[in-house]
């Protein structure tokens, strides 16, 4: 079960942007719902994010990560999966950002679905247009977390990421390209192969200038030459999923044969892209967490 | 418990009207989550519910009809709750209907939340200007039972009610006048003496002319002369809830003293009036019900 113990050794500096606001708080399964507010140094804007804060131990605890889909903010997710009900009872912490830079203005950024607001797809943009702001790739890896240690008990031995669609895709790259950030992965229909696919060419050109340059960010590239310690993924996949042929192609992630990294496949017949979907296996991908963890 | 063996006998006059339109269908736990439109004769509109089916077995299955509160439409409970999970379990069918006709336009009906659009209180309004379209008292009991056994495999022995706030008001008030029909009845934080509150106040002035005309639809009065089957009922309230002091009133309806009727009260320290509180607690709501239909 990739269940190594990694001693994690991270330098946290906590300046005095890291404070957050409360935006609301919500009891809930015997813990709180938080949504708060702050000042993104990264992404130069004010973000929200959750954070589902289980009662109190004396001991710091495991961490998880979501990160949405697209056209999703922090909302869909607290509202929709029910995951509440398992971060209480395995006692873990829940973090989830929105999904793109909030509150600024760039020509064309509400234009579709599928690019600019609603859409940071977990990259660092570097087309003049839009690198200033679009940077949730460093925003996730570097400030959120960061945050999190800044302003909750957390255990840096149990943290995991997971996420949905093109949240799966960033769950994959940033939990395989920061193997000692992340102890654990897994995804809800992840867009596997986004240099193949055309949500990922449109946003590879557009943010990057080329679906080349997208290989960086790309599950499937990573995954060929993933070197770190051994990972079991938790890849996870309705069968009447409307984008999965088009877009996703977990297929192309499977057949990567790299002995430090196994997937646990789940395909689910019936179910589709939805949040009816996620609620239905959400407690199975905490027990795959927590049983990575041990 | 108020397990009794009741026999229902309903005559169902199943008319061409009686036909639905799916609007939606997501797999869900096991069991498909639905929503479906249909004319209805009652409030002379279009109308849209929600229908939560498990997938069939052999033997008809029980129901619960779950109503919603001020400002919702079908929508806010089955994304927010989470009781797919228990429904399937359980194997309940469960149908919740929109809060108030739609599609139609009376001068005021937007002018505020509590009054009108999403505010229909479960009610047969008496005021002219309300009287042809406001009938969700007649539409619930009537029109919806009737639709539910036309096209759904229900067992007419085991239907209970529930519902959050308003709906929780509605609950208790079409479950206790009509003990034929619903074998079951809990509630969420229900208004349940609306003639002794501002919310009831303004709605039974608006639809029923009076304060007075509304001791029809009041829980706390119903009770307190209701000479049906012996009934256990669920009364749930959080204790943080906004509402509680000004508008939801349970001490009132929790002195009433009639032999035939007993309150299972559950007080939920530090939770408030959202769906936050609701999913926390929903699974116990089934095990109520189920319970009680043994």
């Amino acid at each position: 079960m990739g269940a190594q113990n990694i001693s994690v050794s991270i330098t946290i500096n906590i300046s005095s942007e890291m404070s957050l606001t409360e935006v609301s708080s919500n009891r809930s399964f015997n813990g709180y719902q938080k949504v708060y507010e702050h000042k993104s140094e990264v992404l130069k804007c004010q973000m929200k994010f959750g954070a589902y804060i289980p009662d109190e131990h004396d001991s710091a605890l495991p961490v998880l990560i979501y990160l949405s889909g697209l056209t999703c903010t922090e909302a869909n997710f607290i509202d929709k999966s029910g995951f509440q009900r398992f971060a209480s009872e395995e006692k873990v912490i829940v973090i989830n950002p929105d999904t793109s830079p909030r509150g600024i203005k760039i020509d064309g950024d509400d234009e579709s679905y599928d690019f600019g607001t609603g859409a940071g797809f977990y990259l660092n943009a570097t087309e003049p247009k839009w690198s200033e702001h679009y940077r949730m790739y460093s925003y996730v890896v570097e400030e959120l977390y960061k945050l999190m240690f800044a302003n909750f008990k957390v255990d840096a031995n149990r943290v995991g990421i997971f996420g949905h669609s093109m949240g799966g895709h960033g769950a994959l790259v940033l939990g395989l390209r920061n193997p000692n950030l992340f102890r654990s992965i897994s995804a809800f229909a992840p867009i596997c192969n986004p240099t193949n696919c055309p949500w990922g060419h449109k946003v590879f050109q557009g943010y990057l200038g080329s679906v080349e340059a997208g290989s960086q960010y790309d599950a499937t590239e990573i995954a060929k030459n993933y070197d770190g310690p051994e990972r079991n993924v938790l890849l996870d996949q309705g069968l009447d999923d409307q984008f999965l042929k088009e877009q996703l192609h977990p297929e192309n992630l499977l057949t990567v044969k790299n002995p430090k990294i196994k997937f646990d496949y789940r395909s689910r017949p019936k179910y589709n892209h939805s949040y009816f979907y996620i609620a239905t296996f959400i407690g199975e991908h905490f027990k795959f967490h927590v049983d990575s963890w041990k």
